[in-house]
């Protein structure tokens, strides 16, 4: 069933690996048919260079694995909590990339320093707190896309405006129309997360060094690409 | 018509991800026919790997459309602005390549600290003011022209002398003698980026270092490179 | 002999320069037939592309060359020392990669800052101390593991609850069930020194950043991997 | 004529480009023939990709251009001081890499801080003054040779003992027995400068670190790798 999806969650898959986004089996990728309520998930701790698009796992929206041979990846019950609760979201991404795992290490909100951010996100991309205790020796992986959720929810901030998010100490989260658009966020993520960092650092140097943007110049970009009259691309 | 610059024009973009200068389709070239008046840029958000010669986009120097079925690059006014003001110029080049956008970033020049920046520009590379709110608002593409073009007015920098300019909170443009030399000093000017960010590093740890270039020394390389009697490279 | 233990120890040093953990011919990966009680060895200082498995040394646990031509590893008194005193380990691997390198040169613990190390480690990868003029005069390489032995008796650490240390001023030191397993591990080792590195940096900037890890979510992502009940991966 | 040395040379040439110590034509390799007392060099600025042994040209250690059509690297001079004051070295290489060029530039020796690093030198590598006004002005890459000279000679280093130099505000040069070492010579540096860089960062954020080496563990490595009773490698 779903096999189109499958192939292009398993294209998306591989995607990660060519944009050197995930090491040895850290990360994964999904996407769902909204209209059948199921989703296709990689399977978890699977090598990529020897995973095949059958290998993709399907599972409801309750949870329970509809077809598969092999156990869905440990981070499911994420994806399916930010399912449930994005409606319009069609793929979710996750991954251990470098720089994106350094500032959610570090517990901080990714700045928006530029245009090539304001392109992506309406603002920073937030640090959603860690989990406690409790929920960590609870549904830990529920939990975690619960805290995404309650994240959002406490800052106002609407999953399209920012399609991302950091989980402290833990690692980003991106998520799109489809698979291919969650990955291509996740990439975009590990590449202002990157230039953040180096922009602090340059910055440090000179006390006449002046970053942030204005809300008027991070307006421009993001509706120019995103808004109601976004000229940038093709029809 | 100018088939033969469309496919310069399309390899001088192809050579942007070749050197790691754009990521997914952040990015454009252009180039010149001064006699025709005519300049070739690429398409707006169009993706590298899928991309032909043919769909380059032709335009005059009024900004109008006079061949091609895609819309041209958003930044397309940028490039216009540049050619109508440089009059020896015949490459534009726009990238978010990491280093330079995070020193623009910062709104920071990129200092000239060593002979392989001197190789390159006559002094530091200019960083150019953010742009007003009237003027995001208004025309923000060809407003971002006229900062550059202001900028090296304000500091009497011939653009010969300085092939690349930052814009704060944006990136860098470069510029050449044709697109594929606006691409090489794209390239140059990350290089010299990164290096300028780790000379500084470096220095911090030790109060004897000493960062700067002296006078004769950046005139020696800029000349032996690019003055009348330059005798670096073959005749 | 061993024809096939020498193949798998091939692979293995090949995986290394394929990860990038190595630069000309600076690292080695052995393995051990535990029955047999004789380990396998990439040979001394030889160029990764014409090497062959029939180039791999084999040598017993008392030091002596069993079968080769070549020289072992000079490091090979070292592994020797962590298979005598590691008795469940299978694979040792020792590289000059330049993030754990640079934390071995630094004398610093790499400190568990979040999930990916704690998949990886459960608590910090220890640095263990410099040798003295009187270690590094006499059986240099020997001592080397001796000096590894007792940082983990002295610290209480079971080294398959952390198949990596640090020496000062020297380098890392990984192991495993087999060669590719520690091989593995010092792919891993590589990227969470990294990214411990951009985690403090980032830090440094917002005195608001908080940066460590609890107990409950190191043993959380400590366990679903490799505890009794884990759950990561397939069966 | 030396067509053999020619195709050495040119060899060694690409290899720089293979280990990614050149940018566009940043760099050049040579090698002498001690025995007829002529050296073959790089072409100055001629693409790698598209160069051929037969563009090598072959020079006189009274900088005469010997045999070739093409002119000599812009930095011969410098290479021709370094062969008639080193008499034991075979081949010369001139990088831009970015880390070797970035501790340049700040004008600081690149500090030996750990066992990568005294495989290579034993000792720092220093960064030799910058030249002045006068020298400058002068023959440029000729006195850029001197400077090299004096250094060592002001240390008291013998050519042999650290096969490397930065120029303050320029770059890297480096030697071996042959150009092929004199190139591996560059990748070090390149290596242990990034690797310094990385353990001073790593060091500043503990007050506890502890950086720099012992002598006896500097000899120690040194010699186990270059001392007459080496023993790193194979006979």
């Amino acid at each position: 069933m779903l096999e189109e999806l499958k192939e292009k969650v398993f294209q998306a898959n591989l995607q990660l690996v060519k944009y050197e986004l995930v090491v040895l089996t850290w990360g994964n990728a999904s996407a769902i048919d909204r209209e059948k309520g199921l989703f296709v998930i990689k399977p978890s701790g699977v090598p990529y260079d020897t995973m095949k698009a059958s290998d993709m796992v399907v599972m409801d929206l309750e949870g329970n694995k509809v077809e598969g041979d092999l156990n869905p990846s440990s981070d499911t019950p994420t994806h399916l909590e930010l399912y449930r609760s994005f409606p319009d979201i069609g793929g979710v991404v996750h991954t251990h990339s470098s720089w994106a795992c350094s500032w959610a290490q570090s517990g901080r909100d990714v700045p928006a320093y530029g245009t090539t951010h304001a392109d992506f996100a309406n603002g920073c991309v937030p640090c959603a707190r860690g989990l406690t205790e409790e929920e960590v020796k609870g549904e830990y992986e529920l939990n975690t896309g619960k805290v995404i959720v309650e994240e959002f929810a406490k800052r106002g901030i609407k999953p399209d405006e920012c399609p991302a998010v950091l989980v402290h100490r833990h690692g980003p989260f991106t998520w799109g129309k489809d698979a291919f658009k969650a990955v291509e966020n996740a990439l975009i993520l590990e590449e202002v997360s990157k230039m953040a960092f180096q922009t602090e650092q340059i910055s440090k140097f000179d006390s006449n060094s002046d970053i942030g943007i204005e809300q008027y110049l991070l307006d421009k970009h993001y509706q120019r690409k995103h808004g109601k009259n976004a000229y940038y691309g093709q029809k």
